[in-house]
């Protein structure tokens, strides 16, 4: 939610001339995206979204991104695709940084969740699941298990007793935990393929009561198709008050597998992966917790919500948990 | 730059359906304006901007501000015209704050000023002095000289040392100066209507090389129309090092004349106007700067700017250093 470069003048009309969408009337910067600085790019030709790429993405896996947004939506997801310059490259530079202009999709972010919209989330996922599955490039999930204790050690685990005592013994005591309960890549256990892996509300547009969009794919890599529903039973189906909605979580599990049903070993590990996905989550909020300085343009997210997550899903025995 | 509220989906749609737009397809909070919060609304029937008065507003100055849009929109001037609701009214409330729905011009902020700049927007300007001069409605202007002295007590004049030694004392010393020289407002010495008051580069589109359009009237004010050139003086006429450039102040005058010719009163006046004008937004600065908590998600500008203008037009003798 941000704007972090701002494009001169002749620095954008340089850029516009090697598209082909006409003249631009308007160039708007709007709060969407955390990483990046987006602008709304209205032209003679209809609007568009201009992303340049700060420095928390690394510029060598934007090729990734772009060409998964856009073997997506050759497969039929709804999400941005990746607009093509003269010399038929979406990647360009602009103010120094990577930069991208991608298609506008319709339809809003939910502000407030409600059960309706979990259905058409699951469908979603599972559809863009099965899209990816034909993808053909590979980009491993650097915050996931083998990440976490990495992630852990440069929050300086004594600064996150400030937060809650004895939340250090509990990290450790967890990760140790989920570092045997996880299962192995590549075992062919649980299905694999290209995941979001950040499919939170400001990532999904509704309209009409639809899902109409899922954007900001810069988080994608291949890791267990299930772990994506494990990270949206935590950004979905808990209340403001940090209760768990079992309605909620059931219809999101119900619409993906109207698309593609889980496996029985899916389904079996659904409560370690969602503990993972509150693990994930819990230490990247910890570490932008304790790593942004106190006069910083940025709202820091309160890493105790993904605690009481994670607490929530170690008391989970079994899938009967999240759906009926 | 910034959106303080968040509007629910409910709240959205609750409030749309007072307006004849059509659905709305698309919802997202802009950089745009400091003090409220900015939508932009796409809709069946094209773009609007909605905002959120937040709480450096007085409601009950709303409808001047809105009504002075809708009467220079009416008289010609390009700026935003208020939407009104299907009972008439422009002026409504959305997430318990008052808010209104405008219309969308085209048209972009220029980030680098050039000298082709200033010509049109003095066009302008005197374009928006003329429109406004049959506007029936009034508002004083709380950020001029009588205001000051009170605007700077509230700065802390101690904590102002910390900027730079012997600060406090220039500033009462020119307050004294300058509240001596500054023109009686009603004295028929200057002409006199209703002034933009805020004519920074943020606030004027461009669109092949014309100004196409004038925006956030909310400081919009009765007072000495010359005021506003000077106000523009220091907004478009610096460059980033500090130095004055005679060139785009001008092209600004000149611009302006080409529509309204300054009196001979007016051009005597310019210098002191400037010096005013340099120690409003000195003091506002100022006050940002000092009451500003070091964690709030707001960039506040180095007052030092203006302190550096305010110093230039103490050293300027007749309008000879603005215009040749």
């Amino acid at each position: 939610m941000a704007v972090y470069t701002e494009v001169s003048d002749e620095d954008l009309q340089a850029f516009a001339a090697d598209y082909n969408f006409g003249e631009i009337v308007s160039f708007k910067g709007i709060a969407e995206g955390v990483e990046n600085s987006n602008y709304m790019l209205q032209t003679a030709t209809g609007p568009f979204i201009l992303t340049l790429y700060e420095k928390r993405v690394n510029p060598a896996e934007l090729p990734f991104f772009l060409n998964l947004m856009e073997h997506l939506a050759r497969s039929g997801v709804q999400c941005p695709v990746p607009l093509k310059g003269r010399d038929g490259k979406a990647l360009r530079t602009l103010c120094g940084r990577p930069a991208a202009i991608i298609s506008f999709l319709n339809g809003m972010s939910p502000r407030r969740i409600t059960a309706e919209h979990c259905g058409p989330l699951g469908a979603a996922l599972a559809g863009l699941h099965q899209a990816s599955m034909n993808f053909d490039m590979k980009r491993a999930n650097s915050l996931s298990v083998a990440g976490w204790r990495d992630l852990y050690a440069r929050t300086a685990p004594g600064a996150v007793e400030g937060l809650e005592k004895g939340l250090g013994a509990l990290i450790t005591s967890e990760l140790e935990a989920l570092s045997k309960a996880w299962p192995a890549l590549g075992s062919n256990l649980l299905p694999e393929g290209v995941i979001h892996a950040d499919l939170f509300p400001d990532n999904v547009f509704f309209q009409g009561g639809k899902c109409s969009g899922l954007i900001d794919f810069y988080f994608a890599c291949n890791d267990f198709l299930a772990y994506d529903i494990a990270v949206c039973l935590n950004a979905w189906c808990f209340e403001p008050d940090g209760a768990f909605n079992f309605t909620k979580a059931s219809r999101l599990i119900a619409g993906y597998e109207s698309v593609r049903p889980l496996t029985r070993t899916e389904r079996e590990a659904m409560p370690t992966l969602a503990r993972g996905a509150s693990m994930r989550f819990l230490l990247t909020r910890l570490y932008d917790w304790v790593n942004t300085p106190p006069g910083a343009m940025v709202k820091v997210k309160d890493p105790r919500e993904y605690l009481q997550k994670l607490r929530f899903h170690r008391g989970v025995k079994d899938i009967s948990a999240y759906v009926s």
